[in-house]
């Protein structure tokens, strides 16, 4: 992954270029041994007024020349883990050997509120964000509504902030590089009441890639590195306005695409040894840990409070600085946590290494959890 | 394929809805029966503010309860097709049985100056379009080019627009109903020289849905009608701006793209009895012609010319209109032009219908052609 943050001096070709470039030098392939090339970006249209950034990003890294053919995907906040899925199925179903899948934004080209009002747009346009909603309001009605089921306080939600600073801080890419407390959070301004400015995730340039290859040739090329497999993918939707909804106390879509990731991989929630999760409020997170399992339904604040999701707890949660300190480029994020569990496992993450791990899991969402992507990563 | 034009009274997501289920109701199958859903879209964004349009899809299309993958893909025009490709792949490899594929665009809500530009950002926004360019002033400077080595002439250009004109006057969903004559579009205004406005694809809503099934499945759901199967598909790249290129009178992913579908479909150019190109400028259509192996390079003028594209020509071309007639929604294009030759190899296109056609072509550009995208079609 490249650097996450303000890139002023950065286009979003020199970003998606960087992140391609790197995981191809990384995984040592040259542009021969590539099959295809799969985008994340959520809206490059509305960013920097550029569509068509597949052809684009295949242009930059060299790869046009091969005529390859390369495939830009969109899900709002879980770009990049749809492109992984993509990508992956393309591998496992034997159509392509090698492919490269990057994710990229360059969100600071328009200015903030320009930003959430962008980003709002994974929302239902016509009836949410026409009538006033953005995405930080409709997850603040989430939040409150916990809060009221389930006795979820501010604390136990401001906490979520707290870890990711804490795990952000031994990121050298992260976007933010502080730790705070949990007065910080708590004393900050109100966003959309009961979210807090350092709840909601922040507007971040940045790229990251990986490079899928069938287990044949991953042998070939992994060298005397742990081989890292992808032993579940799944994707699931839900109506993509919160009105429609039974409840919205519930990440519906996460819970099935966990269902169906830990059926393929034959493993249940006990069985990971780390997540990265997306917090793009604290509450988002907070409701991922009930869908994924790892905490039962309304006992997430709980949960957190305890330090489970601490570097040494019973599950590490967020070892990157999650989306709130590492970053949140929408197009980059499902592949920068795919990229942070891969080194993980590999115990390339150096101080904020969780001990040992063998099976990690990465959950990105789109909207207000209108499509969620779950994948689970295993050493071989 | 719903109506093509301006459609004043219907939103982006009436159109997919009533293409998704237009296409489900017409194959017999149910929403039990589906298994992902693949959207093609080329700016929702910009055209109407809404991302994540694949989940929206899902959802107004009732899919939202199964919880199915939606997967909504970019490439500038070609994301029409390069849906109808990802979920043809899907299939291919077995990871899915039957899947949807559908694709719309709402251009009519913004301003017909407004939606040029958004087409626009398909080419460079960095190289070209920052400059000035747009995608009509960039294809005149491949018309000026192939004029000036070839000795095509203006009257030549404007046959492939008489030619879309007379075969959408026989679509009843097409957006122009009307025959030109050369002398029409000779002395409509410039659009960018040597380019007249009759020459150009117009700004239209409409949407398109096809339903692809593995061949078991197939079966099952066919009825008495003729099978028809995908026996190629293959997408290619090129540079994303023109300048990148060795020359700009070849379509380099067209030729690529066609190359690798005729060998997987174990066929050549002359196999072809219809095809569906991409005339979003007169000139793409000739340049497609000798792309895709139907007339020599250099040639494609007198090709048309001498009426080879008509439907009682040597090969005819666009029997729906083409994306001057029957008009260019990009998102919807691919997939109306599959639904025109599954229509076309079916005999149900009545007065427009070519003559007991087995195999049909479909083509689809994106951008000044950064990508190409070709789908070979057979009655089994």
């Amino acid at each position: 992954m490249t650097q996450f943050g303000e890139l002023w001096e950065r286009s979003f070709r020199d970003i998606g270029l960087e992140a391609g470039m790197s995981a191809m030098v990384d995984a040592g392939i040259g542009s021969d041994d590539i099959d295809a090339l799969y985008v994340g970006n959520m809206s490059a249209g509305m960013f920097i007024e550029q569509e068509h950034v597949g052809a684009l990003i295949a242009d930059y890294v060299g790869l046009s020349d091969s005529h390859i053919p390369s495939v830009r995907v969109e899900a709002g906040g879980a770009s990049g883990a749809l492109a992984l899925r993509q990508g992956y199925l393309s591998v496992a179903s034997g159509v392509n050997d090698i492919v490269v899948v990057g994710g990229a934004e360059k969100m600071t080209d328009v200015a903030d509120t320009a930003a959430e009002d962008i980003l709002s747009k994974s929302a239902d346009q016509e009836w949410e964000v026409f009538f006033g909603a953005t995405l930080t309001s409709l997850y603040a009605m989430m939040a409150r509504r916990h809060m009221h089921e389930f006795g979820t306080t501010a604390e136990q939600l401001a906490q979520v902030s707290v870890l990711n600073h804490t795990h952000g801080s031994m990121n050298p890419k992260a976007h933010f590089r502080n730790r705070v407390k949990l007065e910080h959070v708590l004393g900050s301004p109100i966003a959309a009441s009961p979210l807090r400015t350092l709840e909601c995730a922040p507007v971040s340039d940045g790229g990251a890639a990986v490079i899928l290859a069938s287990m044949d040739k991953a042998e070939e090329f992994k060298g005397d590195r742990p081989l890292v497999k992808i032993s579940g993918s799944a994707q699931a939707s839900d109506t993509i306005s919160l009105h429609a909804r039974s409840e919205f106390t519930s990440l519906t879509s996460t819970r099935e695409a966990a269902r169906k990731a830990y059926k393929r991989a034959g493993l249940t929630a006990k069985d990971i040894d780390v997540a990265e999760i997306n917090d793009n409020f604290t509450i988002a997170a907070l409701m991922a840990l009930e869908a994924l399992g790892f905490a039962e339904k309304g006992k997430s604040g709980p949960w957190i409070e305890e330090g489970n999701g601490a570097l040494d707890g019973s599950l590490p949660i967020n070892p990157s600085g999650g989306l709130k300190a590492r970053g949140q480029p929408p197009g980059a994020v499902g592949i920068a946590q795919a990229a942070e569990i891969v080194s993980q496992l590999r115990g390339e993450c150096g101080d904020r290494n969780v001990k040992d791990p063998r099976v990690g899991l990465t959950h990105n969402l789109g909207g207000t959890g209108a499509t969620s992507i779950v994948h689970i990563f295993e050493v071989v």
